[in-house]
């Protein structure tokens, strides 16, 4: 069978070292030889979340990390700023409306970015918003947010910033601790290049505060017993045990390169994919472009869907547009394990599915 | 390397084959390559379930799936009876606890298998009670609880019936439908024979009404999400897609072998191992043993915990006892991967080390 390409924003393809790594016999996890595992990953998470504060795992997809950013630091009652940009701030007002929790909705064109004086204002007409949720990249629009002036603004407040780093993490830029961002979410089949089925958070000392007065109820996704466990080289629940193996491996990868390495490493494959889009004529979707995904319009009166179908029956795999974008966009993705060589044999398809394109 | 035997009750050893699988280059989940499998999977999951209703698959542990059966049915204030035999009988209460529902716990002694008689006269007691939680096997105690007779109580009142069938599932009997089971709960990493990762659920009709009232918060673990998404072919949010595909690799060798000559070959098994450490001279713990999990006293004056460390340094990892069982029992299991010859070369090291131990 020719080779399959998925250039999807999630999952991504997983470097065939990790995948044997996670072939391997099934060890138990109550074992010295599985904590030792954990321990390092959890080393290196913090070197990728670039943060002082645990990063635990949880076996879930990222909504389940998304879920646990708000059930472990709001109460029934409380109100809060969520960006809706796209449908991953949708996601999150979603869930917060599941929980009782009052959404203050800050909805703006898709495609583009808050400003973070916007965030501002909004903060001020609402001062007893408890947290802000933000993207730090808006998969659906492919396009990446200004944490780290968005953080400067909430930080001077009393709410917490949330920001869902899922699909952005290790090839946006991302601060945790510097940027004031008080709760990460991540996921494990980006940027990280395993597949689907972990997810990671990370809580501030400020949102460690919040969290002793929280009052929604958890059980699964409740952090004190991730952190109590980590304390004690353990794990509340069995984990996804093929999966931590992967992230290790994948990790030990990532820090071998270096984190800012492989970050720049991924810009500079945005780069390429943005300047070969824009040679075959297509515009780019995203006024604030992310460096994990690119979205490009399908010109006026081609159907997007038919081009991304002419392109799988060529073996390569892109994402559509999503909701009212369906077949208007193409979304390109350059995280995780997608290499140079893969994007351009890709892209060399979609130049000429386009060019058979009625 | 020499040969190394897992027979924990979880995770037990991945075949090969299904190893295999795994490691081939990653899908999209919204394919219908993807469909297919988790269509698929469904199907077969029904009959390993012997149910109607369909089983939907969480990206969890097996406790995610227990927080399902409670958040899906159940609301703020409710009464409901907890049978704690053992530590996941103990979750459920705590999981309750955790989203304000009053837990009636039924204690019973560790090792012992709760009497239908009890139930029903706590159930007459407790009028209001709304749902009974019990397990198929209580792993910790490697008990089976006669879920029939049981179901037969509950069905007879208002409330439903919730078991936790993840260790027992597919080694002790379990007909969801049948015996009047309303919340049935499994896991991945036990008799299904893949790595832990996966967590599944079926309603019955009744615990689907009780779902339209149900006023607990959720959304990761929120039923009806699911439920909508299967009818449509697809999931709500990115499942764990090499689990799944070796889910649906397990499924088709167990549909092959038939489910019931598969559940007899393991009811052998453990008929098996009783009689070789009856040879040896160790007494059963449970008074109603599990043909999933087999557990024996540790002979008087020795040291359990030394026992399972002198197997593990000869490549057979057992699991000790929990909790205040610590040092006292050892748990062989004998489900999902774990084939006779397994048990065999595991059980020669078990005599031996015994023999050796001071």
């Amino acid at each position: 069978m020719a080779k399959q390409y998925l250039l999807t924003p999630g999952p991504t393809p997983v470097p065939e070292i990790i995948q044997k790594k996670m072939a391997k016999p099934i060890i138990h996890h109550r074992t010295t030889q599985y904590t030792e595992i954990f321990a390092a990953a959890n080393q290196v998470l913090k070197k990728v979340f670039k943060t002082n504060s645990d990063v635990v795992t949880f076996t879930s997809s990222g909504t389940g990390a998304m879920e646990a950013g708000i059930v472990n630091t709001l109460s029934k009652g409380d109100t809060v700023i969520v960006v809706r940009g796209g449908k991953f701030g949708e996601r999150f007002a979603n869930i917060c409306n599941a929980y009782g929790v009052k959404v203050v909705a800050l909805d703006i064109p898709w495609g583009t970015a808050p400003d973070p004086a916007l965030i501002q204002k909004t903060l001020a007409q609402n001062k007893a918003a408890k947290a802000v949720f933000i993207s730090l990249c808006e998969t659906s629009t492919a396009t990446v947010y200004d944490v780290q002036k968005i953080g400067a603004v909430v930080g001077a407040t009393d709410a917490i910033l949330v920001v869902d780093t899922i699909s952005g993490l290790l090839a946006d830029e991302f601060k945790m601790d510097e940027w004031k961002v008080d709760v990460a979410v991540g996921g494990s089949q980006k940027g990280l290049m395993i597949p689907p089925g972990l997810a990671f958070i990370a809580f501030s000392p400020k949102a460690e505060a919040l969290m002793a007065k929280s009052d929604l109820p958890k059980f699964y996704f409740d952090f004190k017993r991730y952190k109590k466990s980590l304390a004690a080289s353990d794990v509340p629940f069995t984990p996804a045990i093929t999966l931590e193996i992967g992230l290790k491996q994948a990790l030990a990868m990532i820090e071998a390169e270096g984190v800012d390495t492989f970050i720049k490493r991924h810009r500079q494959d945005a780069e390429y994919v943005r300047a070969r889009t824009k040679a075959m004529g297509l515009s780019m979707y995203s006024k604030a472009p992310s460096y994990a995904v690119t979205a490009v319009n399908v010109p006026e009166g081609k159907d997007g869907s038919a081009l991304v179908k002419a392109c799988k029956a060529k073996g390569v795999t892109f994402a559509g547009g999503q909701d009212t974008l369906k077949g208007k966009i193409i979304r390109i993705a350059h995280m995780g394990g997608i290499n140079r060589q893969d994007l351009e044999d890709a892209l060399n398809v979609l130049e000429g599915c386009l060019k058979e394109l009625k």
